[in-house]
């Protein structure tokens, strides 16, 4: 029962400074605070709505840039994977290899993801029960890797619509026997809402993260961006960044009653 | 931003000495907590998932009940209503005059109890978006009652099944401009989920509360029996009255907090 | 196994005139196409969106006209009931009793309109699964009254969204042991979709209308209006009356190879 | 406006005699017909809910298979992909291409397969509104290929549920300028229903085919297997193959009303 690690980032990577801006800023946020970091950012958005929309840097490009977020943050980083034959190759730079929500029932991609030896964190598709989990982080767990973490991301509710049932958060607690993350970023997400990209509603962040957080999780993911509106994917449920402090010192005395009480 | 008030009792009106019995318990939970205390239950359920089911004692043998309860308890009583010739009978006695789920759209019903000049409160339907209980909650205030409440207890989500949509609860506070209350019992109900009757899980309901409490509520409803399994409806989502004290201290913390921060 | 009965009229009954105007415009058609016609209107919308809307005429200035509907036009005339007391007065002139959907639960109003004798059609509610009809309608059968039909008109799929299980059909069918009815007009309804009123695309009725008919209903419930642009109600989703008998020929067709293949 | 081809064929490829057998006894059936045939078989369940589940023959064994079934017996071939480096080399011997519903928005996938100059049937996501897939179709014709198929097979509703919105089937037609395939046999899957599998229910399978062919389909999918109970995967849901003719003869009889009214 220790304090929540956040998980946050801007959601792609968009240039070596722009993440190590980020990256800092984050940091400070999160030092002043005494929370665990763990910086997030994609590589490659590979489900963009529309072909034509931005999809990031490219692997390539991205993974000497981790590496120096490492090094010189001594930031552990997060990233996600798509195919198989990625999986080696990011474990080589990254901390832990997050497996999309739509892929969360590819077997391969989560035994590719087992077998490098880093964390996994999966997250629970959009078309599934939350007692359903429990055979997602059985197939990381059978490949002979425990370090799972399972994120709670909304469930499809309806068209262009997702709806967090909190049930999920005790009931995979208890069913996968793992930690628990409440991703409160794309669960305010309006898929495909804006006809060729996606919408959302940031102003629901808040709200979504205190409740997860007052349930117990063990990790806060939250995607944050020094000009949201302006940014190449999931601009309109991103946290400015400059309102990410106090949400997050908010969200630590929940947090801390929820685990005392 | 005042502590939340507890709207609780037993599901029906068995008999006149379980009512005293359930009230004077909870009463005497919620003067320890220093919580305010509204007595509810239903002296007809009029909506039972099959027709042999029982429905409670009736409105005659009902309305000197409450009236004793609130002289020798001194609680404000709250029921539900299901016509408008009910209502001024009931309101002749009862402090509360709750609008089911079923119902909240039944224009004159809304009237008829916005007339009687008592605090309405409105259940949200399991069919109807937070945004639209504005329209709900002005048919009251506009019969010239503003006086109302506005209850979230879940949204169909498949069949059997409700979600609480934790958003409902701000977007509720912002758009009908009154008190909004959690019903941490019927949202953990599955209707019809037992073939003749509606099935549950009680488990969820303090997941629920806490969720919902840290988002700031004005109330919080909570059916209890001292014998749920046995109890003549709702059985699997009331909370034990033994374990009710627990559960409403720690939502008591909870709601502090979402009420400082 | 007999061809479908289409059950039609205008939303609400707006003056004895057009009343008049629509089921002498609809009895023709039906003639023409030697279809079963049961006239559809409602003396009362009582669970509009907003308090401000139109209600229809009221039951004292609608039975005349039901009457007279009937005497000179020979048609069966059907018509919705809201609360027990009216049941045998509108059963003292119209032959089949609607339960709307909302109100599918309420045990009293549906023994008050099966005590009626008349046939009682029993709207599905958005919030029900097909298996459970078979309480609602057994309550109306126990009640002494066989002659139930059970209406399919969507089920609550996220917010402001229906969606027709077409499973429903043969589900209901087989477990209710009554004739099933689509209703291709609220099925289409996008409820409180305008904000302060229901939206709709009566471009998705003959689509509707034409899958149901194909897994064999026994009769067809369409709301028509001759400028539904302009009705007081439930205009998105009424089809125009100069296409009603396009479609119901098209229908008929659909309907014959359902009963004989 | 042609007949409806058939997609079938079992769930997965399980021996070369069995997959023989299948597609011999199912062409005889669609040649008394005169229906158009493709063959369909897995060689790679790639999402099974459980770890420990069948996943079928693999690439290797199956592609000389699937070679010779086409030039043994003349048929078109359908498999799925999962990952880009399969697509070239599937499609040096397969017909059609198809994109799993949870593989829907991989722009990789998608253009790799397109880049194969075969057609691409993509199924759509559970999670998906049908406005949805002009986006996914247009994502493979901006890659250059035409030649694309958009697949109905579901929409997540609650849990462990899907629902057809038979609405999907009109919309994608108008909006994706391609074929539509109404997939009956995953529509009636009851994801994870069965905890460590997915449920089914194959009695249904027959309504939503034919309220599907009612609104005019290109093709229909349908599973089939000598017994399916003691299939490896799908068996709930796949229809018995003795019962595949008199169903397709039903459904040939709406098909062609579908195209000529």
């Amino acid at each position: 029962d220790k304090p929540f690690v956040l998980i946050a980032g801007p959601c792609q990577l968009e240039t070596r400074q722009h993440a190590f801006d980020m990256a800092g800023a984050v940091k400070e946020i999160t030092d002043r605070l005494g929370i665990g970091f763990i910086y997030k950012t994609s590589f490659d958005k590979a489900n963009r709505t529309s072909r034509n929309a931005t999809r990031g840097l490219g692997l390539e490009l991205a993974l000497p840039i981790f590496e120096d977020l490492k090094k010189e943050l001594g930031l552990p980083v997060l990233t996600d994977v798509h195919e198989r034959d990625q999986c080696a190759e990011v474990a080589s730079v990254v901390d832990v290899l997050q497996i999309p929500a739509f892929l969360c029932r590819q077997t391969d991609l989560l035994e590719a993801a087992a077998q490098t030896g880093k964390v996994v964190n999966v997250k629970k598709g959009q078309f599934l029960a939350p007692w359903d989990m429990k055979n997602v982080v059985n197939k990381v767990v059978d490949a002979g890797n425990p370090n799972v973490l399972a994120t709670e991301r909304g469930v499809s509710f309806g068209y262009n619509t997702l709806v967090n049932d909190m049930r999920a958060l005790p009931i995979m607690k208890e069913q996968c026997r793992c930690p628990v993350v409440i991703d409160a970023t794309h669960s305010v997400q309006q898929p495909g809402g804006q006809g060729t990209a996606s919408g959302g509603d940031r102003r629901m962040v808040p709200h979504i993260a205190t409740a997860a957080v007052s349930l117990g999780v063990a990790a806060v993911f939250i995607e944050t961006h020094q000009d949201p509106d302006n940014a190449p994917s999931d601009g309109p449920n991103m946290v400015k960044l400059d309102e990410l402090e106090a949400l997050l010192a908010r969200l630590r005395k929940f947090d801390e009653l929820a685990k005392v009480a």
